[in-house]
């Protein structure tokens, strides 16, 4: 396997089979992914931060380990992108923000201990927005780099969609793993809140804030999440009962054929024309599969319920950064922060019961469908300067429910055009396996 | 499957496959397990607490997620035995001694987090030596009630023999996991040391302190000890990177027949006559795969080695009780830590470096040979009133090899007899691998 092509051509899971076998090694995927970065990363900008030396250490430590007989693990080998708000003990975490320019964790990340206990890599550090919120970081859209390639998990996204690594890690607060998803043209997966720990992640909302991650296959972004999940005493969102089997899930037959649902959201006036039109298209190469439905009035409140909560908690997160490092915070964030002061307690709490009450609506509602299919951005990437528009993942945000982008449609610039699959809170195997018999459908009706 | 005794011919696997399909409910297996506990236990005292009302409403909970159709974990509705030195935030953990007699951690440790998030029930806390250590229990030996169960682990290893539970958790300093699965005559295994959290266990011995398990079928444990496996940084044993596959290893063909070693160890004249006559029984029936091999110079030192790292560090460990509440330690205990005060730190220092040595001796022994086959004890179990000798267990403790206790040979008095498998370091899989080969061939010699 020294074709390079080759190793392009191959999922991670069989990455980590030739590995075992010895028929490549990591040192030799990550030369070749790193050759992938030298020839777009000026133009692209995805990386905060890559230790070449330090890497290629790393993956000759791990083939050595293969050598002596040793155990391997599910990512052995492998490198994995990760978004720059993830701490991390070997080198700087900077959350996207010059007042952390020089902030190096004495400790990893849970997710990093995850991903070292399974053999991979951490590839580099790859470009947040400001503090994971709506500041525009300077990375491009791999499609066309005049384009914006989404916030806030801006590099995780453009680098596995540069192939400069085959899967990334990312968070969602709003919609920062499947919005960059949608406008990179790569599979972005959302599990539901609580399966992958925080701890030694950037706060900016306990409620809100989730882990998500970024690859070109569902099965190998399935298998990334099984080895990130767990429960961790540490992060209160997390739950002690049995996590989804994400690979297991996804690789899973369909008992019946499952049930979509098609809701007419609040905001789908918004959609543009040609995501409006993709949307159409699917929807009838889908039929039989999907029912229509009116969005329940009760929708229109969850987006202003999810700025209250998002906001409230933003603003005591970054108390530290709002009272002594106003100055160097950028004047994209700073008008949301001063009116982010007004939200009172009351107006949080009242937030909350919505969001319960939302949260218990969708715990019906999937007793009736399998999954809702929706779009994952209100069009194609829009131009360097904005992250796009987040709405169309903010409902199933709030609630902590499963979302899979799916890079299936194209719009008229020729860039890509998401569609969002969002399944039952912490069934996400259940997701998984529906989103395989999608694709499947999909695949065989062409 | 209504018919006990189908419950009892069922392995664990099998078990959380009934479960998983429906056919048995987490709360019959618990009820049935109760019928056993109740019908032997006033004899055998192999439980310090067991809070059947709480116990039948977490298996209730649990055919719940079933029947929700909610993630299942892998010992989903298994009802596991737990050391009384393992915390747990239900119910107290009394260390096996009066001076804890109300103490109630505020928190689970993490082999109880890690079961949980396996599916799995604590059946309740089983008796322990005081603080793990030589004093003997109560419990005693369900094969002849006149004899020992062993220790430290003495309620771990008797609740499975009695059928009262399928799986236990125990922990070994020196032998007290292998030792009362000898005379109990179950499988004990003890994995590599580093594997299994410590964290919210009774630290004994930094250095020495491993966990352990109990149950009847090899593949159970091995599914048990991957359900907790994982690393902690809270636990300084602990490592980083990935953990051998333990059930997965137990499945697996060997490449080539193992070659095994049977060590002449410097305490063989020790061996009761029944069981060294057992042993060259069953090196008959093994001929071809073991070599024997007379024990290195070296090992002979490894014994008091071990005496003062555990020692020493025991009454460190046990600085408050020492100096709060001497009364109320045993006096088997006493005059142990009366003598361990006169262990210098250089005597101590110098141990840890010959326990260094030994384990570079060890991985280079382990190039040559798959596993070390010797005795798990020196006879069968003694009388009530002694917990037996732990020296065939030492040397492996010592170095943090992974061992296994394999009830094959029976004494003079009709009481177990167990056979030890030591593999290398960190690579348990390869010792399940061999185990099962060797199971196998002496099953087919028969």
């Amino acid at each position: 396997m020294a074709d390079d092509r080759k190793i392009e051509a191959n999922t991670v899971r069989q990455c980590v089979e030739h590995i075992a076998k010895g028929t490549i090694s990591s040192e030799e995927l990550v030369n070749h992914l790193l050759e992938q970065v030298d020839q777009t990363e000026s133009e692209l900008r995805a990386w905060a931060l890559i230790d070449k030396e330090r890497l290629i250490a790393h993956a000759k430590m791990l083939d050595d380990i293969r050598r002596r007989g040793e155990p391997l693990g599910a990512l052995h080998g492998i490198p994995v992108g990760l978004k720059d708000i993830y701490d991390t003990a070997d080198c700087p975490t900077r959350l996207g923000s010059d007042i952390h320019a020089n902030r190096q964790p004495a400790s990893d990340c849970r997710v990093v201990e995850k991903l070292k206990e399974a053999g991979a890599l951490i590839m580099g550090k790859t470009v947040t927005t400001e503090f994971a919120f709506m500041h525009p970081s300077d990375t491009r859209n791999p499609h066309n780099t005049d384009y914006s390639p989404g916030g806030s998990s801006s590099g995780s996204a453009a680098s596995v969609a540069a192939g400069h690594v085959q899967l990334s890690i990312g968070s969602q607060t709003n919609g920062s793993v499947i919005r960059p998803a949608s406008f990179c043209g790569v599979y972005g997966f959302k599990p539901s809140a609580g399966i992958v720990s925080r701890s030694g992640v950037l706060e900016t909302s306990g409620t809100l804030d989730q882990v998500g991650v970024f690859g070109r296959d569902v099965g190998d972004i399935a298998l990334l999440v099984d080895c990130i999940a767990g429960f961790d005493k540490h992060d209160p969102a997390s739950y002690l009962a049995p996590k989804p089997a994400m690979l297991q899930g996804y690789l899973s037959d369909v008992p019946v054929t499952p049930t979509l649902a098609w809701i007419d959201m609040p905001y789908r006036d918004r959609y543009s024309t040609d995501a409006a039109e993709g949307f159409e298209e699917l929807l009838d190469a889908m039929s039989g599969m999907v029912e229509r439905i009116p969005a329940p009035q009760s929708f229109a409140a969850l987006i202003p319920c999810h700025k209250i909560i998002h906001e409230y908690e933003l603003i005591r997160a970054l108390d530290n950064e709002i009272k002594h490092h106003w100055d160097k915070i950028s004047d994209t964030v700073k008008p949301t922060i001063e009116a982010a002061q007004a939200i009172t307690d009351e107006q949080y709490q009242e937030a909350l019961h919505i969001r319960t009450a939302a949260v218990e609506w969708f715990e019906q509602f999937f007793h009736d469908y399998d999954a809702i299919v929706t779009p994952s951005a209100l069009s194609e990437a829009p131009l360097m300067g904005s992250t796009g528009d987040p709405v169309c993942c903010t409902i199933w945000t709030l609630c902590g429910l499963p979302c899979i982008s799916m890079p299936l449609l194209s719009g008229e610039n020729g860039l890509p055009i998401g569609v969002q699959l969002v399944g039952a809170l912490r069934q996400d195997d259940r997701l998984l396996r529906t989103t395989r018999h999608v694709l499947q459908h999909l695949h065989d009706d062409k």
